[in-house]
């Protein structure tokens, strides 16, 4: 349980992290917790301590029972209690909590949505897992309504950023693109991961070059490589570029 | 106490209000509650009962012992617990929560600084009082660092939006102009009350109809009435329309 007063219950202030573990083990820790330390600068947080939050996952996975096959590890650390309004107090005591749960593999493609939810690259909470996450919940919320899985969020100059929960890229004429992280778009782990296994040009670009996309797929650190299936309900071609990628990337 | 799969907490998925309270009793209470149930609707959540709210409002005065003077009164609603991941669960259980605090009117007029943050005009969350507030965290805490009291939000094209926790109106050839509510501007009630007051044109205009204009002033709830002493260093001539102003919405 969490006190009232918490910033990150009352104003979003804070971040967290999504990490997968498998048989209890957590993978890729370190970069996690890299990036959660880098996010704390960007906000002017203190970073936890690494080995303090690990032991709480890890906690966290005894705790629900998840020792064995895949879990999902959620790490959340608030900017703790105090301050007036929007203003923190002079001195910071942040929360780090951590839960866990059961997770599984989609094992259909996805099928994407252009949203109306705008990605707003204009402030650096766009490149962070912040705890104000709205917009990617409304996002996700008005995919599902239409019928799709997954939301395809624009920047407000109309450029392609992300999906509501995943980084996005896509395969034309056998070369693989992603948004450059100036669209508002959070540098993943698993991102990273598809940058090092295959050549990959960072661009910004409107979501025509998704329509004319050979392949279109997702990444995080939960469902890994995801392929699309269609775009606002029309089909897209697929490439094995991306059967490919998913394979070398785990 | 709130338990740790909050949704408010993990993701900012809720709305709040900040009322004014006098001598134990609040101050605009069904404005700010229907505000409140507006917001519900665009977020897709069941609008709390008036009634349970006001009581639970007026017994945090109570407990705070603020039944005397003024205090702010803090209403804050979240999605509840349960779904996965940005999803919520098909059966909602959102939570309503208060708190009230002292609140002292500042004496002085404000100093503004053009924020870096942008405003997210493409997201309805930017015209609702939402629990993902830390773009408006962190423009607050920039004009702080930088020396001043209040930030200035601009939208993603430049147009100036809001104060990070505050409308914000300008005065030029003794006519009043705020920016129009699409500028990604949360509506208000002293900004209503001020437009019911005087005549004012809502505008979309970049920064520069601030820096051109012979007075500034920021309206919410708990200060009423603020007017500007300069922006980015710039002192601000000032109006004695906005003395009217902060006097007829009193």
């Amino acid at each position: 349980m969490i006190p009232l007063d918490d910033r990150g219950l009352l104003l979003g202030d804070g971040l967290f992290e999504t990490l997968l573990a498998t048989d209890g083990r957590l993978v890729e820790a370190p970069a996690h917790l890299d990036r959660l330390a880098a996010g704390c600068a960007a906000l002017g947080l203190p970073a936890p301590e690494a080995g303090e939050a690990e032991a709480l996952m890890v906690r966290a996975l005894a705790e629900a029972g998840l020792t064995r096959g895949r879990a999902a590890v959620r790490l959340t650390y608030t900017a703790g209690s105090g301050g007036r309004g929007l203003e923190r107090p002079a001195a910071l005591s942040p929360r780090l909590l951590a839960t866990a749960a059961a997770s599984k593999v989609p094992t259909t493609p996805a099928r994407l949505m252009v949203s109306t939810v705008a990605r707003n690259a204009g402030s650096p909470a766009s490149r962070l897992k912040t705890l104000s996450y709205l917009d990617n919940v409304l996002a996700r919320r008005e995919a599902l309504a239409a019928g799709a899985d997954e939301a395809v969020m624009l920047n407000g100059a109309g450029e392609v950023a992300c999906a509501a929960a995943a980084n996005l890229f896509w395969v034309r004429g056998g070369q693989v693109f992603t948004p450059a992280l100036a669209c508002g778009v959070l540098e993943g782990i698993v991102r990273r991961q598809v940058m090092a296994a295959v050549p990959v040009i960072e661009v910004a670009a409107g979501v025509e070059v998704l329509r004319a996309a050979q392949a279109v797929f997702l990444t995080n650190s939960l469902i890994g490589v995801r392929a699309a299936a269609s775009l606002d309900g029309q089909p897209l071609a697929g490439s094995d570029l991306v059967a490919e990628i998913a394979r070398a990337v785990r």
